[in-house]
């Protein structure tokens, strides 16, 4: 009976397109993946192996034997087997060099050499090249010899004997074109080039911007080395937007099912930062204990003040981490930016503090205290909007990620001048 | 001097992508961005104009007379159109209305009936069409009689007489495969196709996986209406990280040279939900007014329990929406989860809690408030994970989402409950 249910399984998994393996898998418990993964057809090995997340390959990896992970890995292409080779076993990555040519050798050497967060790193090396005097019939011809086109050719690369790159055919121009004309005559000549060593959030901007399928990656002299495509420009935003996300909560990406030693180390430098900025905020306001020990409803006040200052900082900060994320902030820019955040901070805390002070009225029932709270409210909250403005800023002039850092440093001054601010004010008007 | 100046930065201006002047126009505050839209040559506008974010639109709209206006918009597609439609002066509308064919107001009255996060409002409505029992030569004779092939034309759709799809062909077999066969021979069967009324961010979720350029767009009968293509998916991957990035600080997208009353409105409504949650926090800990004026030490250390058990709650909620967000999350392995993040945040709590509790002796002197400080800090931190767990899956359950709402609910459980656990804990033990 389980065998039987075994080859249903088998034969439902098998009936998947490769992307939807590789889905469910990332989406198992560790044991339950690696049953499945072993029904998987050994021909959709090589798929899904790249398909899946960094952190799933290694536990599927770890359950193939050397002959299955040789068969899968020796028919990729060369930026594909560079992807993997972190995760391959040594002997197994000597056996598939073996197989490859040599030209094939000198591609995997060079995208190993890349960083993996360079266009080099996400570029591959297939593309359609013609020379720029023959026809577009020849060029019609020369295709019709091949397989299949690349995926995503959406345009082919025109090249002289030197592989210097001359122009872009798109297939577009080649489908409505005479056949009788040249390429040279049909070709752009008007396109965008990567360079190897570029960020690949800067290549996935362009992509962006100008609505590109593929773009060419030219070397220093101009010759064509490679070709990224949407298809891998796609996985970078994603993968950009995710890490930002999880990095604001100081964290990185994390398989919900990983072992908890795992999750354990992820978090835990996060949390021991945050107990060091609350400890040293708490410490600032243990330095007015003779003030709140006169006034305990201070005690109660005072985290609001902090938790709305931190609060109207973090929008200010997400904002502005976004406008840099995008390249609008500029040096020229930057001073009108501040007074605006300032303005609608002074404004919005004005507006704010109307409440708060009536709230700590009625706790207090105490006028002064609910003076004190405004004015520390607003006070805090332009400190919110100053650091939120400013730490971003200069984190990323220094070439630092501006959203990680950025957060610490703003909770750790909102927090501290908060209490500061706040006590320090009812200490010089209450007492 | 000024007029030569002018005339330099004209040429400048128009010497760019379309889609450069349009990022230039986001990045300027709204007299420099009104003056710079001047020298945009005619031509340019309508690109433009498609191209920049809604919030820039409407100003740029407002410089335009009528005529400007109806020149820019009559050459669009009905697609276009529609997108645009809501900025428009109603005059303007109708006159560019009288321009279209039948069929073209028919596409722009169909293109409006759909939401802006459907597919039916990102679709367009230009693509190729042929038939099943024609001949690949007759094909490229036809393209070949085409001006140009539609942006992001990496297939063309088989059809019959009642516009059904009945497959479709890419470019690449067309290319490759021999001119006498029939279009029915080399046609592809097994494609991904969407409904109108699917969600965009759906949409966006099937091209990442497939890799995919672009994909059909079929009604109830199985009749081809239209087609989306990666350039329109990849916007809406990147608005949709946007407004998560935004919603997660409680804001709509701002231009950040917006207006002060805008920026005041956007911001407001959030910072006031989080002075209600703070001051029930504060409610909540002044009814120990009599434990805190005893001990007055435990004023400072209240704020780091809630701090600390709002941060790792926070860290579980963004492992949680992620997985949601894919789709990772089932009511299988929901269970497991919440287990794994119990699990990992008692461990992470203990060690941190030595840290909080060595801090508390050092602070009180007082052996009995580092334990109860160290019990309070675990305790809290639990909150933190169940909260960071249940409410986001509850309200991904309810069709909501996940991401804003959650956020106050976690600060407000983890505030209130921190203080409550703490001070309570507090006043058992230690009075």
């Amino acid at each position: 009976l389980q065998r039987q249910h075994e080859n249903e399984l088998r034969a439902l998994v098998n009936s998947l397109h490769p992307a939807d393996i590789a889905f469910i898998l990332e989406s198992l418990p560790k044991e339950d993946r690696q049953m499945i993964w072993q029904l998987v057809r050994a021909e959709f090995d090589a798929d899904v192996l790249l398909e899946v997340a960094d952190w799933v390959r290694q536990s599927l990896i770890e359950t193939m034997d050397r002959a299955d992970l040789v068969a899968a890995t020796e028919n990729m292409d060369a930026d594909e087997i560079a992807d993997l080779i972190a995760n391959l076993p040594p002997d197994v990555v000597a056996e598939v060099q073996k197989g490859l040519t040599p030209k094939e050798r000198a591609q995997l050497i060079e995208a190993m050499g890349y960083p993996e967060d360079s266009v080099g790193g996400i570029m591959d090396f297939e593309m359609v090249r013609v020379r720029d005097d023959v026809s577009l019939e020849v060029v019609l011809r020369y295709l019709r010899r091949q397989e299949a086109l690349p995926d995503h050719t959406d345009q082919i690369f025109v090249v002289d004997r030197t592989d210097k790159l001359l122009g872009t055919l798109s297939l577009s121009a080649l489908l409505v074109s005479d056949p009788d004309a040249t390429v040279r005559d049909v070709m752009s000549t008007d396109y965008l080039t990567l360079d190897p060593m570029d960020a690949d959030a800067e290549a996935a901007q362009a992509f962006e911007r100008y609505d590109l399928v593929s773009a060419p990656v030219i070397d220093r002299r101009g010759r064509l080395i490679g070709r990224v495509t949407i298809a891998d420009v796609v996985d970078v935003i994603r993968e950009d937007s995710d890490e930002q996300a999880l990095s604001r909560a100081g964290m990185q990406e994390e398989d919900i099912f990983a072992p908890v030693v795992r999750g354990i180390r992820n978090r835990a430098p996060w949390l021991l930062l945050n107990l060091c900025t609350a400890g040293t905020a708490a410490f600032v306001a243990s330095r007015f204990e003779d003030t709140v020990s006169h006034i305990v409803v201070l005690a109660f006040l005072m985290s609001i003040v902090a938790g709305i200052g931190g609060n109207s900082g973090n929008q200010t900060m997400t904002l502005i981490i976004r406008a840099l994320a995008v390249g609008r902030v500029t040096s020229q820019n930057a001073w009108q930016l501040i007074k605006r955040e300032l303005v609608v901070t002074l404004l919005v805390g004005t507006m704010g503090s109307v409440a708060a002070g009536g709230f700590a009225w009625w706790i207090s029932g105490s006028v002064p205290v609910a003076l004190v709270m405004m004015a520390a409210m607003i006070g805090n909250m332009l400190v919110g909007a100053m650091v939120g403005v400013m730490v971003p800023m200069v984190r990323s002039r220094l070439g630092k990620d501006p959203a990680m850092g950025s957060s610490v440093l703003l909770t750790f001054a909102t927090d501290s001048l908060g209490f500061f601010i706040f006590l320090g004010l009812a200490t010089i008007f209450l007492i």
